[in-house]
């Protein structure tokens, strides 16, 4: 049994964890660290987890982490990156589901989360979780840095086309929609219900902190640094992500070859389903579900392909991402643990 | 692996069943009947089953029904009725999640779904399938008559009450509310999300088929025919009943040991699970899970006992108690395929 | 023009005050204050007033609101109480949208809002603003307390039946369901839409404010201290209040007449709208509306009556209960800015 | 007063039609007709108009149309275009909220509408109906093609990008958004809450009917063919429309004056607001109004020009565009009966 500690653990991502660890036979889970709730049971804030788990929050105790097979970080930006120096040093593995070690570049980090990064040697270690790209380096990790939600649901949806080269990668779109659950759990009055309930809007339109992070990857498809405008936008409803992807063909005659282009590209991959062209995926097609679906469309005889790509934010977009990590960096069934369909109706 | 059918599938019920039964251990789908969407994939309809189910829609065909050790019906009431004869006489077992044979009263059956009952010597020999109640007739039975949504949360959140004798059994009261899942999915106006969303009310106010079916079974719980006036609801989401519960006990002293008269009913119980006293449970906590959960309230001196019973109504209100109750019939681990935590948030 | 101060504005009362005196043609808002948002122009806090409003919101000044002629108080509990000795004493007449005024007993209020009452002798001389009951008070009123939006609906619907007598006062039941805005536009967790959203549940089951309030107003219709259980629920919406109230007539022959009962004893009421019997009011059909709409019910041969009563939370359960009553004190058309049907669908 | 009829009333943008028209002061509806609920008070279907109308539904009479001065048109396409010769023979004046007339090229409208035009010399005599572009010409119309609702979001925020000739047209991009009652009234499956509720996805991805609508309007504006992609997403909610726009500027130095360009163009609109660059129009800011909100955003140094359109799909998307057009061919003030603010919350 793998002996697993969670640090930040009163948030959806927390949650997340622990209901999809519950049922993942080869993990103990040894502590969940919180320290404004330290002292309560796990199963009284989250009465899903009743009967699954005897845990109490706990104050985080760097000799109980050390001694972890694994350590998940699911807390807010700022806080992995001081505690994975003692850890790295004990040996133990960490998978941080916070946008500490996501971006290469320091400055760019800085300017985005408001503060001097720590520990800069470990940010040029640490490999960024998305299997789909990086399988061999995430098994070989001792640091992983899960990537962020709309930039799972975009990269994923971008990649075929950047790495075959078909696309204009100077002007790339993504128009993204999620639900509030990936505001996370604090008490925001913009994310009340009353305030986020029945309507729609555009957030973040002017620069999101998703926004290096996906030019980053999707540059790193490319060959070369592409241009991309990044729109995020609150859906009234708790799980989900939906992105439309725009870009345009250099030779519209490859349109013909783009379908089977996307089906080979991700053939081998247990997480990402690639529906029949012109179909529309539902994010309620993956609630609860690892996986990430979509589909290419066109309009016309137009040279722009248009992909829509679902996912769970917080499955695919985080924790099951976490753990499907997890599960490669341990020489397990990549699968394991995350192999129960979606949550539909 | 015992051979599973399932008839009418399209609905909530048929593809809650398959989602279950993706990955129960021990379980085979031979086939999924709809006339409607005969030649049907079924993952083209539900695309959260893809890579699950290579199924398809078809005709009911009697010969591969006999062939099966179990059928599930998920049918409109009236279908089962007709062909639970010749099934029963192929030696087959049946769960069936319709209303055909839950009411023991030919008349009132009649009464409430409109047309005379047609095999009335299979509604004798049927067992009620509330595993509660009834788990050794469960075990013995051909033909289980799986429980209504509402009849599952009003009846477990008032037994032991009524099994106890503390309450007046003359004037019960059950406010339960839905989500709109539980209209099953057929094209109603009344029930598109224009019409529900963002809205409340209540319906079936001045009598519901549920009505009945919840009285037999208290009243066999009181051994004498209990008062009961029941109201449902329509809350604008997908998943989820709450029932509020409203009995007067008979003597105000027995406050002091209900909340252990309801822990000792079902402390054995696997999807039962009653919170301390002044909980309130959320439907939430049970969002795809084949649990029921309930606490117990009490306004001031008043005499009064308040139950809040919640359950998700496509699980243990219909398919997930349907597979509980398969378990129990083959002599399977009772939650096999049911130990997933709710999907919270 | 009356000229209108608003204390307390930043919250969904206030904001609706706002929405409605926006088209009030016999009303100048002269103010509008918040400590914490002083400074901001309202429409930069509320997007829907731009163009209606040039109004910043201020630090409550004694001097401006003296200068008013009538006040809301649309602050959180304790407020109004310390403001309202100075404002009587100038000669401002006040509606009180707070709890500060409604209770008539001071150790109940005292009980129940957690401090004790600091002018007891404004709370004799409050008048309770429900039109409905005490038109003519109101009129004469300085000072009136505005209902809250669960005792609001849940009085109308009783009122007639205590009034005449007709049921066992003893034992009444109130089981009401709010949209997320009844619980204010404060941070809190509880109130996320991750929270709230797609999921259902009771909360103050054991004892919720509203209680004593909704207990006083019942107990001065029937003439006798009554007793009743009042459960309040969260429904996944933004606006709406829906109460299922249960009651048990004294003598069954009465349900002829429940009907014309009704209709009689709203039959010159503006905004109270009964609906043909066994009809199923919804809250949407009150949206935006300052209406109460309700319908009766009865099950089989049942002694129990059922009334199902709608109303918008924030217009006929606060602001818009409100301004009616400004209508009347200030000898208006009581329907004057109230007059535009609900927003259906 | 204004003798006012309205053909198919049953839909959602019928009884839009009554809420706005039941406190407009110079209108009285003089019939509104349905052939499927022809006999039934307006009021038993749509509670919200209790006590505003006294209105039956009734079969179409071309004596009583033919005696009206303004018919709306609420129907699905295909029925105005049969109906319009008779009535425009008689002199009545009409605003077709449906698709018969907004299309220019009939071989295009046959294409997308699935049958040929049968009154093609309307269709040359029918004015576009979007005030901000054709006031004049609404002024003097006898026919007013009422615009389609995504149109109108993405066409009123291009317009003043393509007028002033600034951006790239020749690869537009309107991702679009819309809530549940865009589709209408009717028993589909795909519009259950159980099927729409708690989810979202991308529909028409590979062409919409709105597509060409768009186009014309926006080669129009910008003097030359435009190229545009248009992707309509599912919302779960009621109503709203959010459009996310996205265009190249040709000159980047242009995006100095873009906001002042908006301003100036909309000074003097009643029912276009521009919010300060970089503002997040929320679909409920709108909710219920005749408003087009709409705000600029620029990413980092791109020069992509970011706009985010809304409105009420239901009222400046259909029924409140369809007053103000009758407003403007009667020479009413613009705003009558169209001036309450949205409903926020």
């Amino acid at each position: 049994m793998i002996k697993i500690g969670i640090v930040g653990g009163t948030g959806y991502t927390g949650v997340e964890l622990l209901r999809i660890l519950a049922v993942h036979p080869e993990v103990e889970v040894k502590c969940i660290t919180s320290r404004s709730e330290a002292g309560m049971p796990v199963a009284d804030m989250y009465p899903n987890l009743r009967g699954y788990f005897d845990l109490v929050f706990s104050v985080p105790d760097p000799t109980v982490l050390a001694g972890c097979d694994l350590v998940f970080f699911a807390t807010p930006h700022g806080v992995a990156m001081r505690m994975i120096p003692e850890l790295m040093a004990a040996g133990v593995r960490v998978v941080d589901l916070s946008a500490d070690y996501r971006l290469k570049d320091l400055d760019t980090w800085a300017q985005w989360y408001g503060m001097p990064h720590e520990t800069p040697d470990w940010v040029a270690k640490a490999v960024y979780g998305l299997p789909e790209v990086a399988r061999e380096e995430i098994r070989q990790a001792q640091l992983v840095a899960n990537p962020g939600c709309y930039p799972t649901a975009v990269q994923l949806g971008f990649l075929p086309l950047l790495e075959a080269g078909l696309v204009d990668s100077a002007r790339l779109i993504a128009d993204a929609k999620s639900g509030a659950s990936g505001a996370g759990r604090q008490g925001k009055i913009g994310m009340l219900h009353g305030e986020v309930g029945e309507s729609f809007k555009a957030y973040g339109a002017s620069g999101h902190r998703h926004l290096p992070e996906i030019r980053q990857g999707l540059s790193a498809a490319a060959g070369r640094e592409v241009g991309i405008t990044f729109v995020p936008h609150l859906v009234p409803m708790v799980r989900g992500i939906e992105a439309t992807l725009y870009a345009e063909l250099n030779d519209v005659a490859d349109f013909e070859r783009l379908q089977s282009l996307f089906e080979t590209r991700y053939q081998d991959e247990p997480f990402v389903d690639v529906m029949p062209f012109g179909s529309h995926p539902e994010t309620r097609s993956v609630r609860g579900a690892n996986q990430c679906r979509m589909a290419l469309h066109r309009q016309e005889q137009s040279n722009m392909v248009i992909v829509s790509s679902v996912i769970d934010n917080l499955v695919k977009g985080a924790a099951g991402q976490a753990v499907q990590n997890m599960n490669i960096m341990f020489g397990l069934d990549e699968a394991m643990g995350l192999n129960a369909p979606a949550l539909l109706p």
